[in-house]
């Protein structure tokens, strides 16, 4: 891995941090280096200001002169009523170098922001990379297929069970495994369920986590009926298209919710904890999607994480993955 | 890792050579080491003759003098029609040191072996392993439980289906799995079906792999009636413990069959090919285990081994690890 990469990695980890409060603008993360050394970082603040860059080349103040920014997605070319265009903020900053993650789709920016940097005499390059494109997924979802960027968590047995027979479902996975799952629940905008699963599990889909109480996402259910109190009503997966100021969409079941999902194309990232347990006959995790040949099922998911969480194995999956440039 | 860990490792991995044609006996594997080099090593031959440690000093010959032998079971102390005890064998040949990496559970050598070295001055020491105990699982299993270890295996897609609805199961799993799965057929001993999987599918169970179709194991199928020609009938998995020369036994579906074994508690190994696809809604691998609670399920299966073939991966669990100590 080359430093650009290490560093371009270091930004797009720190842009994690924006997510969600970020909404309804992307979280950008941006790191100042000189000499080697860190002398400003930012990522997008609650609301979407103030941005990256310009939190870290106010954190870097007379050092950012001769330093080399690395920032995850192409400085903004346009002001706002909130604050100034970030390619202006950049290109008089004084630095040496600019390498981006990622050009903006916005049309707003799309390349001006590059433009202008290089216009005041500073080297600036696109660094693409899989960790920013994955720090960008909300975003570059909304911005290339009009809807959010959609997650279906999976919580099964080795032989896919979701549950028993009986319908008893906990626990399939340890704690390790369901506080991490919170934590991508606090990262998401929304979470959706089935009309089934609300009815006979209740949950409360909030984020059980100390200090991350208040993050948790707008509850959405997919019924064409009406939602109870707290909740809305989600008629058809491809409704998601006008969930306002969503752009990760967590979809947690049940089977037949994550089906229609599933078989709508509507599922970017499948992520599966799976606990080292047989149920046999149990319920299983997706219903039918009307799958007409094993043909079509190959080469659409690809493994992009796995991990262990205590004794609980968990896999990310890609479909497709989506490339900016 | 120590050398003397590296070396009995070593050996553990000479001993899968000996897999299936050693039966009846165990394959065991052997080396010998002078000076950090190897100068003679062996495994057991088909038929059980000669034995590894036999090989290995014959394949030394002066170089033997002065060595260590890293053996993976005690050297035999009872002499046979078909060969001498390889106890008095290793006790004659001049060795400087012999590590052992399981003591013989057959009551007409267990710890007589180790003794009889000793008595000769000779260092002997005993250092068990994951790897060894992995390599005599078969023979520690028939020693131990009076019937063959057992394994089963599942290739599933990613939501435990391993078929569509429509039966279709043509392929799950991409060609470095298959012919994953072949070679565990050829060092299996006997191979076994459902009745219904013979039925539906006609399966050769054969080995597809070059070189090795020679290896193909016993076939077995599961039922209370007769077994076509070519086949073995097993009424029921508690039977198994009547199989002759079967140390290892395959155990390839369907679901009723696997359930069959899981229920009762006559699976010692899981070997799991995932393939990277959603089927939704498709034929679970296990049927019915009568599970009572989820509580039941858990710390029953270890993850001993997981690795890529090709977009598939490949998992193997183990039921409560055996231990011959």
């Amino acid at each position: 891995m080359s430093d650009d990469a290490r560093w371009m990695a270091a930004a797009a980890s720190l842009a994690a941090r924006g997510l969600p409060l970020s909404r309804p603008n992307p979280s950008v993360g941006a790191i100042l280096v000189r000499d080697g050394r860190v002398v400003g970082r930012g990522w997008t603040q609650a609301g979407g200001r103030p941005h990256a860059e310009a939190m870290a080349i106010e954190m870097a103040d007379d050092s950012a002169h001769g330093a080399t920014l690395y920032v995850t997605l192409e400085p903004c070319a346009h002001a706002s009523p909130r604050g100034p265009a970030c390619a202006d903020l950049v290109a008089a900053a004084g630095l040496a170098r600019v390498v981006l993650g990622c050009q903006d789709p916005d049309p707003r920016t799309a390349g001006a922001g590059l433009a202008r940097i290089r216009a005041a005499g500073i080297g600036a390059e696109l660094h693409p990379s899989p960790e920013v494109t994955e720090s960008l997924a909300g975003y570059l979802t909304q911005r290339t297929k009009s809807r959010p960027h959609v997650t279906l968590k999976l919580a099964t047995s080795l032989d896919g069970g979701i549950a028993l027979a009986s319908g008893e479902s906990q626990w399939i996975t340890g704690p390790a495994a369901r506080a991490h799952s919170h934590v991508l629940r606090a990262r998401a905008d929304a979470i959706l369920v089935g009309g089934g699963t609300l009815r006979a599990d209740a949950p409360r889909l909030d984020v059980r986590l100390p200090g991350l109480e208040a993050r948790s996402p707008q509850r959405w259910v997919l019924t064409r009926g009406a939602a109870p109190e707290g909740w809305q009503a989600l008629p058809s997966p491809q409704a998601i298209a006008g969930m306002v100021n969503v752009q990760y969409l967590f979809v947690e079941g049940g089977a037949q919710t994550a089906a229609a999902f599933l078989a709508a194309d509507l599922v970017d990232r499948l992520v599966i904890y799976r606990a080292p347990i047989m149920i046999g006959g149990g319920k299983p995790g997706v219903g039918d999607i009307g799958l007409g040949s094993l043909a079509e099922a190959h080469d659409r998911w690809h493994l992009i994480d796995r991990r262990q969480l205590g004794s609980d194995t968990l896999e990310v999956y890609e479909n497709a993955p989506c490339s900016p440039e």
